[in-house]
């Protein structure tokens, strides 16, 4: 059996082996995923993300035990957990978050935890990531949750992988709360108020409803396509329109409350994203996302490998001594290239 | 009086339109920025970055206010104050902290503050507030301070652009915080406990000294520079000696308090810089950082400008289709640019 069909078939361990090659980059890890990536394309991918101290870990826990244990007759899904952690660029503050999370989700077949830290620039955070929702979503993951911690331009490129974007909120968090929702409601297919058994709950209602009557006039949106939805009977929120608006929902993940409900708008929102077209938009824009990364990432490597030995350090020495500008640098370190 | 004349007389108009050159990478800009560059070298850096909610513009203000009205007989320092936002990749939320930092230091030609919000990528914002910071280094600013938002790897890039960063923390924000510190403290100078009129404030500084007492194992590090310490007595914190081991400083921004011995501390954390050669390593270090910026986005830039037109989209679609994968994407890419 070849590693990839050993991959499909669903080992585990192979698995495993497989997401440490992918997030080290190795020739080996490559070659799968060229292989596996045929086999992508099913996985609804959701991405998490909000501050710090909304409570995301446990949200995602909850979330995928919920696809686990499914109300009604619905089949349990398979879920994987990519938990991202830019914040960590040194030390491996990631493993302890998979011990934390594991309890609820322990000796679950059907679930697959992975955290990653950043290995040192941004880009290569991205790309890891990519290869290992494309890993899980070949191996028959058909929901990955993307969970982001902190809510930096990190977090709004992580976001741009997911099919879905949850963006966690929680009540009393602070003066600084107010500026970060601004940039990133504009990701928010769904806005989830976490902790809401907190004081403060309904305040933090009436701002997200606001800035969202803000950002999406209803009247502006609605003339757009008016006519069309006058004939139906407009409806504010409808799953065969083409405008999706972002819906505020209210959890409090450590008691499962509202989770049920959450995971409702989720298949809503994968529903809409099907019937509208928008499904095969986002997915283009996704893989557009993930090949710009890709290509960042090669092109330095290949330019760095076409460099005749010790020309860089003596361009940045003459930085460092201000003999030239860094624009000057580039001309002469791209043009050193072009004469090889 | 050409442009880089009349900046390096000090118009602060002038001054203003470059910055927005800058931001706008435009051609003016670049050639702004080659000429001043030999100017600059003489500012002092201060990255200051933090999660949300610990008052950090506060901060900002009051350290800037602190050096026009400075102790004792000392020199009041011209100021510039970078204000990098990376979580409003879209709208402008920058505009707004404007005018909320704005009241102390209005009027005072001393001064100039600067908000800068993400424009599409992280590179180029990265690439955008290098600029920001040379034009203010060339035109006299002494003190240069920059604050990020959030506390993401975007933060911990641009504190790699300071001489001295600071990393501002405040009591009682929650569980998820813990993790932040533990990646972002490996690049604080100086851990700053802001806002400590607040309950918790002792915890918070017990477990930073904890934290701090894990990461930088004092008996470990004196034994490798041992021996010259034993001779002039050893001091666990000596500006004269090789080793810089970050200190923590506790303020009421709101209220002023414990600002001019964290100034002090700066100052001290400079002068160990100059007498250990540290500010050399941190200079190459850092424009280091910045060229491999400027390299990454010039190189894509580039590299798009000889695609041949359509080509790119009809590689994308076929990734799209799942005809290829995302590395055979960028293989086809980067062998089409070669053939040219």
């Amino acid at each position: 059996m070849t590693l990839v069909q050993s991959l499909l078939s669903g080992d585990r361990l192979t698995l495993a082996r497989l997401l440490t090659q992918i997030e080290n980059d190795t020739s080996q890890g490559r070659a799968a995923l060229m292989e596996l990536f045929a086999h992508t394309g099913d996985a609804h991918l959701i991405g998490v993300t909000g501050a710090p101290g909304t409570g995301k870990s446990s949200l995602v826990n909850r979330i995928a035990y919920q696809y686990r244990h499914p109300t009604d007759e619905i089949e349990p899904k398979k879920v994987a957990i990519v938990a991202v952690d830019p914040t960590s660029p040194f030390s491996g503050g990631a493993v302890m978050g998979d011990r934390i999370r594991m309890r609820d989700l322990t000796g679950d077949p059907g679930v697959f935890i992975r955290s990653m830290a950043s290995r040192g620039s941004l880009g290569g955070l991205a790309v890891a990531t990519a290869g290992v929702v494309q890993a899980f979503d070949a191996t028959g993951y058909e929901i990955i949750l993307i969970e982001t911690v902190g809510a930096g331009q990190a977090e709004v490129d992580i976001a741009r992988l997911a099919h879905t974007t949850l963006v966690v909120e929680a009540p009393g968090l602070g003066d600084d709360i107010q500026a970060i929702k601004a940039g990133i409601l504009e990701i928010a297919d769904v806005l989830v108020i976490n902790k809401c058994d907190r004081p403060g709950a309904d305040q933090t209602e009436r701002a997200l409803r606001n800035m969202l009557q803000l950002a999406h006039p209803g009247p502006r949106v609605f003339q757009h396509h008016g006519a069309a939805l006058e004939v139906d009977g407009a409806q504010p929120q409808n799953q065969e329109t083409q405008i999706w608006l972002p819906t505020i929902q209210r959890t409090i993940a450590t008691e499962g409350e509202g989770i049920p409900e959450l995971v409702e708008t989720i298949a809503a929102h994968r529903a809409h994203l099907k019937a509208s077209g928008d499904l095969q938009r986002r997915e283009r824009a996704r893989l557009a996302v993930e090949l710009e990364s890709l290509l960042q990432t090669n092109m330095m490597a290949r330019w760095r490998d076409s460099l005749a030995n010790g020309f860089y350090d003596t361009v940045l020495a003459q930085l460092v001594a201000r003999e030239i500008s860094p624009h000057a640098a580039v001309e002469i370190l791209l043009q050193g290239e072009k004469s090889k």
